[in-house]
């Protein structure tokens, strides 16, 4: 088994929103895809644990955002690495209201589909929904969509612990602590897992300007640990 | 509703095989898609009318081969546009059968996955294979894989009829057949409905060689009715 060939199925990047108006909440998967054409149906996969995963299942609705490749890193740290129990994540954001009374996310978006429960299958630690196409519309058809290969090798961006893509790298790389060089330090942002490697970066972390922000969630400086 | 905004979905493009030695089959699909990791567990959409349909079921086993960028126009036709029940599918290719006996197209081929079925849903025209994952192997890595928007958009390849993304030409696109130039001829393929446009195409389509063949399906030139 070499787990590295699950990496190379190709996914898309994506904000899912469910809710209303006043209990709306998004976040970010690269699972969703086409299961017929006739009617048009798409499936997507929600940890059981998550926020939204209750939402969906009250709601019975759901909008898919198409991220693009230059998407503000402060989107993915809001709806990927952040609990909508903690926070307001539309607080600030461009956000429509679909046929369904569903919010839509429009800031960085290509394209939105918006979709009604048909199914929801139990697939272990996430539900499989199954939903049919209500609409879709294109945003901003000049931009190009983000895949998910894309977000991993361009923008270092790593999958949450409740993704279906996660990889637990306490498991999976034994030999890159073995052979770590004691010389550099690196930097771990709490927030979302991207570290900052001082001895592939051109700068030292102190150096980093006060402002700098980690260029996957938007996190700070002080939300990063040395190890 | 702007059913152009279903193509910003981003899928890659696989070979599925299943079956046996004696009895395998394999067609092309863009459906597959991780939905947890622990245990590591992937789903694919297969049409109920299609050969390889009743193969999973009776097998309960399918694998993923994972297509590169520049895979040979002959293994879209062969797997992508003809059925399984009308010739041996596997005849000439390099094939490698996995820990459950199972077809693994090795031709053209960035990685594998090979999944042991756990559940059979039924989403309308398709069947949605939920498999655990049983063996993932690399088989060269140096190779690029292929996306669906590639293909489509670079190898101007065309979804079969039987997939999940399938569009309806006749339905879709009323508008082209209107504003229809006809000082130019154009030729479709009969075995995957590729078009030769003469209006955009460097020669007529009468003066390509003989052996020129359908760069989507390897089709050659007698395979090709005008309209």
């Amino acid at each position: 088994m070499n787990r590295e060939a699950l990496s190379k199925i190709s996914y898309g990047v994506y904000i899912i929103c469910t809710g209303d108006e006043k209990y709306g909440n998004g976040y970010i998967s690269n699972t969703v895809f086409q299961v017929t054409s006739s009617p048009a149906q798409f499936g997507t996969c929600c940890n059981k644990d998550n926020y939204s995963a209750g939402l969906i299942e009250k709601y019975g609705y759901f909008t898919v955002s198409v991220l693009h490749q230059n998407t503000d890193s402060e989107v993915y740290g809001r709806f990927g690495y952040k609990s909508g129990r903690d926070l307001d994540k539309f607080d600030g954001m461009t956000i429509k209201y679909g046929l369904s009374g569903t919010p839509i996310v429009l800031n960085d978006s290509v394209a939105y589909l918006e979709l009604k429960v048909v199914q929801k299958i139990d697939v272990g630690t996430h539900w499989l929904f199954i939903g049919e196409l209500v609409d879709a519309q294109l945003i901003d058809e000049s931009l190009e969509p983000i895949t998910y290969e894309y977000y991993r090798m361009v923008k270092k961006g790593l999958s949450p612990k409740n993704a279906p893509t996660y990889i637990d790298k306490t498991v999976e790389e034994p030999v890159a602590k073995i052979v770590e060089n004691k010389d550099f330090k690196r930097y771990e942002c709490m927030d979302c897992g991207y570290v900052y490697d001082e001895s592939i970066e051109p700068i030292k972390f102190a150096d980093l300007p006060d402002d700098w922000k980690c260029p996957i969630c938007g996190a700070g400086k002080n939300e990063f640990l040395p190890f």
